[in-house]
């Protein structure tokens, strides 16, 4: 069987779409409802997709006023998902900037557990100043800073994961043992940053340990993925762009000493689909026209550096803006929205109604055949393994997604007509990974 | 209607007595399956309890050979065990030792949402040495400097609760307003250990915020749960401390300044049950068969400060024994040990098999009708509002509580027949607490 398609949904809210709440179907309490998630993962796993995700900051989301800013922490609400599904792959973000190793590791090991293999983690640093102001911090942490601690952060975690053999529970009742000591291993772990003894309290899943996945584009991002990730959520706007950075991340993996092939390499696509192209378009109108720009253009202002009266919103970005070299947060986002403008010629006006409708990642407005030749087109032209799928309008933009341009990737061979695993690694095509070397001290 | 009886359910894998797992009826997988908790979630509401209940801590549980020491993230497995019921309050334990405020507020408020307002959270400070190596630390932190982080990490979490009114949302879609920002407040909590300034980016719940309850029984632990518990889970052995206990509590609430009706004092109890005492007898001596002393016996050494070699199993604890004032570890169980031993005249053995039954507290075997009448005899006694029961095997030992105790405890007025209300508060009598001072400064 040729290799297939990787789907991911992106889940959020109402929709990724900034003004999404404000359509008259959208449902203004459902963001904050079980159900609505535990339905948004049913028709995942309907549509035969790899996983749904969660991206997360520990601070509020956005704009209190423009849309729900609440997040209810990811890894509970997957949890809530995992027992109304049975193959979905359940991916939340969580960052390596404010939380302990041990904490952390146990959180996905026990949604890996809870779902038997079908936990993803997305690593992230935080250079948000809200989410920095929620943990003692007045300037959150450097660029560089962030980036060490995650690289030794995931050593633990990865180190947490692997202390436990996958035969470790005798359950001998007529002895008495419970599991065999010798093979449960300690970390014993002493860095820069921690120093974590173990063992983890939860066990191996039947997929080993949660998928990595990683998310930064920048210089240090880009070679922490190469050396850790196993999927990587990505934001190119052109085919060129799309080939150009996955030949990258691939040279970088194989570099690393890894095999390209576990590395999936999955741009965000926000899919504006219409039974024909003036209704895709129509929704596309619909919903930029429910953008309230005021707020948009004065975090622009800030993240370039020039004050929001001396911008105007029908003519391109500004010459003199900030240099990336500048800019202590997330460095890869705003080349990306930089570079968004100057290639395409983008007022203000535009480029802040691109950023409202996916926050920077390739929207695509058409019927469905059209979103699977884009995507067909990328897939096979070596620029992606698959998709972030992240539809702008929630539940309908994903149903529709399901219903519609899935089955078209099916007929053409391009994607599974349904699962031949249960975990997370066996849809994404990844090994199973080691435990850690048994020449480690055992349980003191 | 008169007062009614709060009844929680304490769960822990196969239930409490170290050696339940060896029963010829126990799964020794279970531990690890969601289904396992979610079935005895249903059993709790099938029985009109107040609340579930596991205990937490950031290592391994107990020893690896000698029962289930994996312990699965409990917030986890109380958002799965949410989603299949509708009544019965979630209760979990989290330190405050180990975790950001931020963070532990924001796992709480989201279990909160996720159950349309069940959750409690167990207020615990860590001095497990097991613990305190997985976060960088040789020895934990001191008895006292856990209580001073303690309190005002709880001064932190309630604040960051108390930060949005319940009338938040106005989710005009018209005007593209959905949140109204005058209502949501940020905290900017300026500490000794924390510096946090928020808002949470969860907001409350039906009952407004998670109910708090505490476990700690020594000085700063009764300070602490007369000041700010709703619920305390405590361990007293006969019905003349349980009196004392709950006389020293009240008032300390009442001189705190609060309605000592708020604070529920729940004793641990753990039933053994049978259609005859007979029959209670045989499970209880089946179980304490199956106890292997060794480590239980190492562990005892330890904390007494004596070596194994020279303690006899069936003499008395020996006279020179650690002083309390010299254990910086749980004081207030280690005095409880020590009085156990002491005025029911137990030897080494005896103490040790106390112990496995359910970690030292209250055991209890007999019929139905002999547990529905210790209950009732506390509870007008003056001595509890309620119990914190603590089934020596599960799933079974919850069932046969919930099948033949209840139904006893609701004949006699004791206990409700059927829910009245939806929330944790609702349950436990409760008031929902208001939210911060509206004075503080508006999100910037």
């Amino acid at each position: 069987m040729s290799k297939k398609l990787v789907l991911n949904a992106f889940l959020m809210s109402t929709g990724h779409h900034e003004a999404s709440w404000r359509l008259p179907e959208s449902d203004t309490t459902a963001y904050r409802e079980v159900s609505h998630y535990q339905e948004l993962a049913r028709t995942a796993e309907r549509g035969k997709l790899d996983s749904v995700f969660f991206a997360d900051s520990p601070s509020i989301f956005g704009d209190l006023a423009r849309r729900p800013s609440e997040t209810i922490e990811p890894a509970l609400l997957l949890s809530a998902m995992a027992v109304v599904t049975t193959r979905i792959g359940l991916v939340a973000t969580a960052s390596t900037t404010y939380q302990e190793p041990y904490n952390l590791a146990r959180t996905f090991a026990s949604l890996d557990a809870i779902s038997h293999g079908r936990a993803g983690w997305n690593v992230v640093t935080s250079a948000d100043l809200k989410a920095s102001a929620n943990f003692g911090y007045g300037e959150p942490p450097t660029h560089a800073q962030r980036y060490e601690r995650a690289s030794e952060f995931l050593e633990v975690v990865l180190g947490l994961w692997g202390g436990w053999r996958d035969d470790h529970r005798v359950a001998d009742k007529a002895a008495g043992v419970f599991t065999d000591p010798s093979r449960v291993q300690v970390l014993d772990h002493v860095g820069e940053h921690f120093r974590v003894r173990g063992p983890l309290n939860v066990a191996r899943s039947e997929q080993g340990h949660p998928v990595i996945v990683q998310a930064g584009s920048s210089g240090p991002g880009i070679a922490l993925a190469a050396r850790y990730a196993e999927a990587v959520f990505t934001a190119q706007s052109t085919l060129e762009d799309g080939r150009r950075f996955y030949a990258e991340l691939k040279a970088a993996a194989r570099k690393a000493g890894r095999n390209p092939d576990h590395l999936k390499i999955l741009p965000g696509l926000v899919p504006i689909l219409g039974s024909t192209v003036a209704e895709a378009r129509a929704l596309e109108q619909q919903l930029d026209d429910l953008v309230v720009l005021d707020l948009p253009l004065a975090q622009l202002a800030d993240d370039i550096g020039i004050p929001a009266e001396q911008i105007h919103l029908d003519a391109p970005l500004p010459d003199d803006i900030r240099p990336s070299s500048e800019v202590q947060g997330n460095r890869a986002r705003y080349e990306l929205v930089v570079k968004l403008a100057r290639s395409e010629d983008l007022t203000v006006r535009r480029l802040l109604l691109r950023l409202g409708s996916g926050r920077g990642h390739r929207a695509f407005v058409g019927t469905p055949e059209q979103v699977a030749d884009t995507i067909e087109q990328w897939f096979t032209g070596g620029a992606a393994d698959g998709f972030n799928i992240m539809p702008a309008v929630l539940p309908s933009g994903l149903e529709a997604f399901v219903e519609h341009v899935v089955p078209i990737l099916q007929r053409r061979g391009l994607f599974r007509h349904d699962y031949q695993g249960t975990t997370l690694r066996d849809h994404y095509g990844l090994p199973v990974p080691a435990v850690r070397a048994a020449e480690l001290a055992e349980v003191g």
